[in-house]
């Protein structure tokens, strides 16, 4: 696949989300009260990249499923990403004022709302999700939810927020320690991603663990080169404020390893990634996101 | 059925909800980072009525399902509802240093591993409700977890507290207002609590229905009660800090109707409860469940 084939596909799948986001907001005029309703679409509409459900869209087409079926979960994962964004940012938290090149959910609506409006995002995901599995009767949308539970919840995502939070505090710093939290903080929901496109079109078990493997890499992938560009990064580009991971004394791949060798790193997470679904990427999608994550500069 | 016979069914439940929650919290050593495990399961065991739970319990076996079917939607509920007692208390939400006679989360785990208690409990909810809806392979569990997450989420208890920041610098409050924020706040909780237990014996629409008149009206018997509490009640018995909402100058069905008219309302509540589940209602429980909330003291 071209880098031009990736960029179309990829616009493809982004407005396929945009829409579909654009509808459920529609549907849910009435029956939210309207100060939560802003609030959480205001963070939901607030763009980037759209990664998480754009990789469950390709890894659903890819594997012959309809896109149509796997859109809910798709939505309801990008829900899941962006309650983790608000909560993340919180004063209590990590005190960001800016996100996706916007104040912060906390900045415009208040700690409460912000709060309340993570609460409805978490819950709308599955309430999104849950009713597509009812309609559609189909086990795989609701293994497809679940999957989305395992990896958002407690012994996923936020148990790699946990970490964060008491690691930071830690005399010693280990490598061990920022694998565990970036393995559950990122790459648990990178895994959700990818896996529930497979579980979304009925694809066999092998296809899943090789997705599973290709996703912990992205993962690794993904965190590296954040920390590449919360180095030496545009903050204009990334819409947020770069340095604060170093200036509090955080551990980062860079820190750990330098920045060559952080790049080295990368590359061999890439390589990892791209030798995982050697076999499953027929139309070289899953490939691409790989190159494109590791020569990004947002 | 008598008082003894009812609270001798209410402990049953409790006993029945108490193990299962302990043996949920077994099964998550070593997959939930120690300290997030600590603070979410500090809030979920700290005791309480097990309202919600012993709730659907009582209304799966009435309507001859098998409770152990049931036992993971009703513990699914209690997450949820112990998740959303420890984001209310937060400094920026009510601001509560007690709950159930213990610390609130975030005077003994700090703000941060608050949220990120409660963020886990909500996700852990929906992974023990989903899990068993993915094991029974029947529709019925997926169906009452479509239903907790309806009840619980962006449109339900969530708009509830939104509605209750947003109305708490309002001019003027108004019975309407009142009436808005607990139907959402207080009452969609119990009424997923109810329904869940009948979705989980695959009951008829008509019992269903029959079953949200009966919580709605419930819900409405419970605020009233919780305000006359709030205005008379005994500091001790109910493990929190009462007359806050008075001191703050926010509405109470004791503010708006007095003592005595609140009194009146809670017995029209309780009534009205009571003729919407007459036909059902066939071992007396429910019917005890309201005598019981009409004369409670904590």
């Amino acid at each position: 696949m071209t880098k031009a084939e990736f960029s179309e596909a990829s616009k493809r799948y982004l407005g396929v989300v945009e829409r579909e986001l654009s509808a459920i907001k529609a549907g849910t005029e009435g029956s939210i009260h309207p100060a939560l309703r802003e609030a959480m679409f205001y963070s939901l509409e607030s763009g980037g990249k759209r990664l998480r459900p754009c990789l469950t869209l390709a890894v659903c087409e890819m594997l012959g499923g309809d896109i149509a079926s796997a859109l809910p979960i798709a939505c309801g994962l990008e829900m899941i990403h962006t309650y983790s964004l608000i909560h993340d940012d919180l004063p209590c938290m990590d005190d960001d004022d800016m996100r996706r090149g916007r104040p912060s959910n906390h900045k415009v609506f208040g700690e409460a709302m912000a709060v309340l409006a993570g609460d409805g995002l978490l819950s709308f995901a599955f309430e999104t999700m849950l009713g597509a599995a009812v309609r559609s009767g189909s086990p795989n949308l609701l293994a497809a939810a679940y999957e989305a539970a395992l990896r958002a919840g407690a012994g996923g995502m936020v148990t790699g927020q946990a970490a964060d939070i008491e690691y930071e505090g830690a005399d010693v710093q280990t490598e061990e320690m920022l694998r565990y939290v970036h393995r559950h903080k990122t790459a648990d929901m990178l895994e959700a991603a990818v896996v529930c496109g497979a579980l979304a079109a009925g694809a066999d078990g092998w296809i899943v663990r090789s997705l599973r493997r290709y996703s912990e890499s992205m993962g690794m992938l993904f965190q590296i080169t954040d920390d590449i560009l919360d180095a030496v990064g545009d903050e204009a580009l990334m819409g947020k404020t770069l340095g604060k991971d170093a200036a509090k004394g955080k551990l980062t791949y860079v820190g750990l390893l330098g920045l060559d060798g952080a790049r080295e790193a990368a590359e061999a997470a890439a390589d990892a990634a791209k030798e995982a679904v050697k076999d499953i990427d027929t139309n070289g999608y899953l490939t691409a996101v790989i190159d494109n994550m590791l020569t990004r500069d947002r």
